[in-house]
C-alpha cells in the first residue's frame, strides 16, 4: 500500500496492471481487491462493476500517455512526430521490464477483448483511440506545415496508419514473444517510408 | 445441423463463430455444445479442453485462408501481393455480413486474449502468424524478383508491416465500429506507399 494514494487510485492502478498481465476476463473483482488491499465494499463504492473499472483504467492510461507526450523536446514537426510514435513503443519496453514480457497495448487489449462484448466500454475505448489518433494527426499536420515532411501527405491517413501499425506490431510482438525493443525501430522505419521528405510524391 | 459434417467439425465451426462473435472467454464449452448440437462427452472425446478447441479453430482458419489464397488469379508479383493483402480485408467484410459487425481477425483476437494467459495456445497462434507472414514475405519476394516493386524492398520487413497494418486497421475498425469495407482500401494505400515502383529509393 502506497501512502497518500486513495483507495480508488489503488484499485485503478491494480486493475491496469492485472488486466495487462493476463486479460480483463481472467481477473476478477476479488483478485483486484485482494491485490489493491481494499475491501469489496470500497470497490463498489467507487465502481459499479468491473466494466466500470475498465473505463477508469482506460482514462488512467490516456492520462499517462498525455503526461508522457507533454515532455516532448522542442524540435521540428517530423522529429516530434517520430518522438511521439517512439514513445508508444517505449511504453511497451517499460511494461516488459515491469511485467517480464510484451503484454500488449492497454487500449488495444481491452479493445479486442471487450468491443464485441460490452458496448459502453467499446464506446469508451473508441473515444480514447479517437483522442490518441487526433494527437498523432495534429503532429503530422504540424510536420506538413513546417515542411519537415512531404507537402502532399494526408495527415488523417498517416495518423491512422501510425496508430494501426503500432497496434499491429505490438500485437505480433505479444503473440510471437519477440522483444519489445524491436517495436520502436520497426514503427519508425515504417513512418520514415511513409513521410520521407526526400522521396518523389 | 449440416448433414455429412462430423461432430468434430461442427464443434470447430461453432467455436470459430462464437469466439469471433464475442470472445474466447465469454463462451463456455456448454454453449459450444448446445449451439453445435453435440453432447459434452463428444466434445471431450475430440478436445481435451476449450484451449485445445482454440488451437483447432486456429488451424481451421489457417486452412480457410490457404484455400482463399489458392484462388489468386495469375498476375504479376505486385498484383498478387495486393490481391492477397486485400483478401485479408475481404474476410472481414464477409464476417461483418454474417455476424452484423466488424468482429476482428480470428488470429489476432485469440492472440490478444490468450498470449499472456495460455502458453501452448500462444505458441500455436504464433506459429499460424509465422506461416501467414511467410506467405506474405514470399509474395513480396516474388514481386521484387519480377520487377513489379522497387528492387531495394526488404521482403521480410514489408511482409511484417503488411500483416501488422492489417491487424491494426482491423483492431481499430472493430473498436471504433467503422465499416469493414474501409480496411481493404486503407491496407492497399499503405502497401502502395511502401512498395510503389515509381518512387525514389
Amino acid at each position: 500500500v502506497v501512502a497518500g494514494v486513495s483507495s480508488r487510485e489503488r484499485i485503478v492502478r491494480t486493475g491496469a496492471r492485472l488486466f495487462l498481465s493476463t486479460s480483463f476476463h481472467a481477473v476478477g473483482v476479488d483478485e483486484v481487491c485482494r491485490t489493491a488491499d481494499v475491501r469489496k465494499g470500497s470497490f463498489y463504492h467507487h465502481f459499479s462493476s468491473k466494466s466500470d473499472l475498465a473505463k477508469a483504467v482506460v482514462d488512467f492510461n490516456v492520462a499517462a500517455l498525455d503526461r508522457r507526450w507533454a515532455t516532448a523536446p522542442a524540435a521540428d514537426g517530423l522529429s516530434t512526430l517520430r518522438w511521439m510514435a517512439n514513445q508508444l513503443a517505449v511504453v511497451q519496453v517499460e511494461f516488459e521490464a515491469r511485467l517480464g514480457r510484451v503484454v500488449g497495448c492497454p487500449f488495444g487489449n481491452l479493445a479486442v477483448e471487450l468491443a464485441t462484448a460490452d458496448e459502453p466500454v467499446r464506446r469508451h475505448i473508441a473515444s480514447a483511440f479517437g483522442y490518441i489518433e487526433h494527437r498523432l494527426v495534429a503532429a503530422v499536420t504540424h510536420a506538413v506545415e513546417d515542411g519537415s515532411v512531404r507537402a502532399d501527405i494526408d495527415a488523417d491517413v498517416v495518423g491512422h496508419q501510425v496508430l494501426a501499425q503500432f497496434q499491429g506490431l505490438t500485437l505480433l510482438a505479444k503473440v510471437c514473444a519477440t522483444p519489445a525493443d524491436g517495436i520502436g525501430p520497426a514503427l519508425l522505419a515504417f513512418l520514415d517510408e511513409q513521410v520521407a521528405p526526400g522521396r518523389a510524391a
